[in-house]
């Protein structure tokens, strides 16, 4: 297996990603894992001298090219094909490598991963599947590519969270939601209502109904269902108020010799705290629903976020979770096939 | 001036709202208000003496109809319109007295209030302003009355907010901010999209562009608005994160004997952050744009939640924010009156 980094996108690129690319490779999941990094070679060789960091066993695909968190997501079709992202994706499309992980621009990578890579057959459209660190963790579909979405998508955003959470967090039957304004299936504007009688219906996915956003972070579902512009939302406002919280905890710790004892007294329940609602602890975000696994780890990525979403993708490849989503779609569409048939039959009869 | 306070609606109805009214009515800003209490008669005689509550400043408007969270919000106008919410409402607009207070069914009294007290003329809709206890309070508008909204009401959304928080906390020049999935103005649906030129444009509102999940809880703006849907979802996940925050620090002081004193030495800042996060103390939602003052307590109100809605309805009616909001729509009507003439004048030139 081969995994293809982007080294030149996020906040903190170069350094911090080839940090974590030199500590994923250490590590057990490695064994049998190969690795390319896309970037400016001089660049990385150079960072790799001044922080010691041993590179002797990377391949190093050379571009000068960035795109960045400015540039418009067409920009990775067109001027900024040769970026490392726009490379990185090339690279995979081409079977040099097996997956992809980028911190870079969130719009061009699912754009660039949709155009590029393209979908599997059946999915109509792609979804970025971000895990919240919550109770439990949390997978929502979509966490922001697509603002407007219908509910065949919906649908199949529950088939591939499905998918995912059972592959790579063992959950065997996952509980899909769908985020509503209320738990009655007349909540909702126009896409809920169209959606919830459908996805019911569903044999492929076990449906259990709304959930709202006070029931979010309490484990009440493993796939949580939206269009992208409330994923974004939700994804946020959770990411915000775990920071605004860990903010005010660090005051009351740093509030005079109280405040140090106490905080000394706590220290290995304020780190296990910490690691449980740390999202770089989950990697980055899947982009689901296209032919390559693609791992889209965020903009401000540190060392130990990146290296977990080289972990994650290998997780991903090695338990097939694109082949499931393929599995699944095709037997979805099979399934309509048929019900389309009987519906004619029927109204032959 | 009088307060009705409807004492059947709540999950803790009646006995914590009767707690909350008499607590209320000691308070110094109780001078000068007068208190109707709308509920049996009975069961409230009962109750106060079984508690020793001194009801006998109260006047009663006796009825036996209870209006609840699973019935149809339109029942407040047919076949539940004598019940204490229903009755509340039509003592307000019959000029039994200036303010309600309910923690009932917020459809039923969001449809009560528009169709029984009616808008304020140049108001096209009404909205629930919920307050958020974080960093600064937030106005939410709407919090979760309509679903689906357009780009007058979003400004007029504006208006009402600002002229809420300015009249009640204070703040003179209050920043308004559109929730969003960026913060570019290219950003969001197509709702987003038509509204922001009309909100940068207008002299009507502080304008400063959209705000993300992740800036909300960081007192980025003091009014954010989006439609009932987002709110809905916004209001409940902030909720449901603070939840999740407190249950996970009670773990972490009662884990043994370190975290007990641990709690011991951070007691008052522990205090202190119940408070500053305690969406109890805001008191309830205002209900916006109406032609008098309605306050939505939360469904769940204890005593003290009750009491400080009832205290909020005070401060409401005492700033005169209804009149304000009033004015503000009849300049806004004036102004879009003179653009439209001027638009004319221009074409026939």
């Amino acid at each position: 297996m081969r995994i293809i980094l982007d080294i030149m996108s996020g906040d903190r690129a170069p350094l911090e990603m080839l940090k974590g690319a030199v500590e994923a490779k250490k590590e057990k999941y490695s064994e049998g894992v190969e690795y390319t990094l896309v970037g400016d070679e001089s660049v990385i060789k150079k960072l790799a001298e001044e922080n010691r960091l041993d590179i002797s066993g990377f391949e190093i695909r050379h571009t000068e090219v960035v795109l960045d968190m400015h540039d418009d997501p067409m920009a990775v079709m067109k001027e900024k094909k040769d970026s490392s992202l726009g490379t990185g994706l090339r690279m995979l499309a081409g079977g040099e490598g097996d997956a992809f992980v980028s911190c870079g621009n969130t719009g061009a990578l699912f754009c660039g991963s949709t155009l590029i890579l393209k979908r599997v057959k059946g999915i109509q459209r792609a979804a970025i599947g971000a895990i919240l660190p919550l109770t439990k963790p949390l997978m929502l579909m979509d966490s922001g590519a697509s603002v407007k979405v219908n509910e065949d998508y919906l649908h199949l955003f529950g088939v591939m969270g499905s998918a995912y959470m059972k592959a790579i967090y063992g959950v065997e039957c996952p509980r899909v939601a769908m985020i509503n304004n209320g738990s009655e299936e007349t909540k909702g504007g126009e896409l809920q209502l169209l959606a919830y009688p459908k996805l019911m219906a569903s044999k492929f996915i076990n449906f259990i109904g709304n959930v709202e956003g006070n029931q979010l972070p309490f484990g009440y579902c493993d796939v949580a269902l939206c269009d992208g512009f409330v994923g974004n939302i939700v994804l946020k406002t959770t990411e915000g108020m775990g920071r605004l919280m860990s903010a005010e905890l660090k005051g009351m710790f740093k509030s005079g010799l109280g405040g140090i004892l106490a905080y000394l007294l706590l220290k290995s329940q304020l780190k296990n705290f910490k690691k449980k609602f740390d999202s770089t602890e989950h990697g980055g975000a899947p982009i689901l629903g296209i032919t390559k696994t693609v791992i889209k780890a965020h903009g401000s990525s540190n060392a130990k976020a990146f290296k977990n979403a080289i972990r994650q993708a290998i997780q991903c490849e090695r338990a097939g979770v694109v082949d499931i989503i393929a599995k699944e779609a095709a037997a979805y569409s099979e399934e309509k096939k048929r019900m389309a048939a009987e519906a004619q039959e029927n109204s032959a009869e």
